[in-house]
């Protein structure tokens, strides 16, 4: 998806002193693991009836981390006067969700696959947002 | 709008130690404040070919605040294994960013009606969040 | 929520033709369907293990419709440079969806109260934007 | 983004009678359309004092187009008793959006690369969900 670079090159904004590559990888991952977390809510909930009950837990923290990386990858996309203040917060709390929802993901990753790459989108959008994060002045 | 109400007191999971009356209130306004802000961004574009340029900083913040506002609202109406470490989150996430766009709409609330109304709600927001945060353990 | 009236109320842009008191309602019937919707979902999930299969397509469509509805509240509320082209699409896509997701949510509402307001505030949001596509020129 | 692929080869339900290749291609044409737009909104909103306001429709359209496309995404992606009824209203929505916000765009996209590169994106989307809705039985 080098939509997101198109994008931010043709932007009239100046992006400066936020890093173009590190801002296009935290969208593109925050976009990654929203799209994963939908989907693997939704395996989860398609798992043999017996196997469900177990998975509630993901199914929630799915369905949360995929509305805060939506939300993420939105706020981040948009560059006019750029506050850094509400910039921070969101990538920390995406920090926080990614992390949480790729831990409980983790625990079922060798049974479930859709859990297994959902986990790794979660920890990829985990270190995009922490890697954005650690360049803001 | 008392179908939050409804739909907590029929929820089969247990709320406890979260407060009813203080989960209701924060899903409530987060919605009030998240569909304020929609509103005021299209206001903002609509307002005359000299004003709009003024205004750009508000209708960014405003689609910021929508988005967090919604995705708040929906993760704190998930009950289902209420991951405190998420909810927190969330909640400090949506205090800063109402905070932020409460302060941008109130520095234009004395000229446009909508910013008046989209602050006031801005700061309900803030406070609903702040509130239930404080009743977490 | 009189906050969508207050913001129709202060939009500097004309709406006619479109009736001011059906767009209202349509923004508050989307937004009520969708937070009925995404509490739905959660609540069918905490629901007894034996009981959560059975709920696999409401917590779908739930789902659905919580999306679209919230998409549908924002476009109605946005009045800058109204496409009717759209609005058309969006209310047609909205009344279809939150049919198909009370349908469902009937077939529950005997035994789970969540259901039957879900499905209330479903039977609601279609009717609401029935009734603004009716005053579409 | 092969994520998609991954999600939906891992997912435990059937997709007949869908096409797998023509849902992820759908998914994947919607997530970047929506991305794309969230981008060019703000863009437009960047553009000096003297041509944002002849931008308003692009950036109003964009807006419904991303919430739409970002929707639609999400119920392709859910395959739990997928219902063709929704499905279908949803895809035809997403046609009509797409056009009607590529059609926008097109008309800047000679003064202005993210219009170019958005309308290019809408119409991919339009195209990957009308291939989808053809599909249908």
């Amino acid at each position: 998806m080098t939509t997101t670079d198109d994008m931010l090159r043709s932007h009239p904004g100046d992006l400066a002193p936020l890093d173009e590559g590190a801002l296009a990888r935290c969208v593109e991952a925050c976009l990654a693991c929203a799209q994963a977390c939908v989907a693997c809510a939704d395996a989860c909930l398609s798992e043999p009836d017996d196997v469900v009950p177990a998975l509630r837990a993901c199914i929630r923290l799915t369905q949360d981390c995929a509305d805060f990386c939506t939300a993420a990858a939105r706020a981040v996309s948009r560059q006019t006067g750029a506050d850094h203040t509400v910039l921070r917060a969101v990538l920390r709390a995406c920090v926080t969700i990614c992390g949480a929802c790729a831990r409980e993901c983790e625990t079922h990753a060798g049974r479930h696959d859709h859990c297994r790459v959902c986990a790794e989108q979660c920890r990829a959008g985990e270190k995009a947002c922490q890697d954005l994060l650690d360049t803001l002045p």
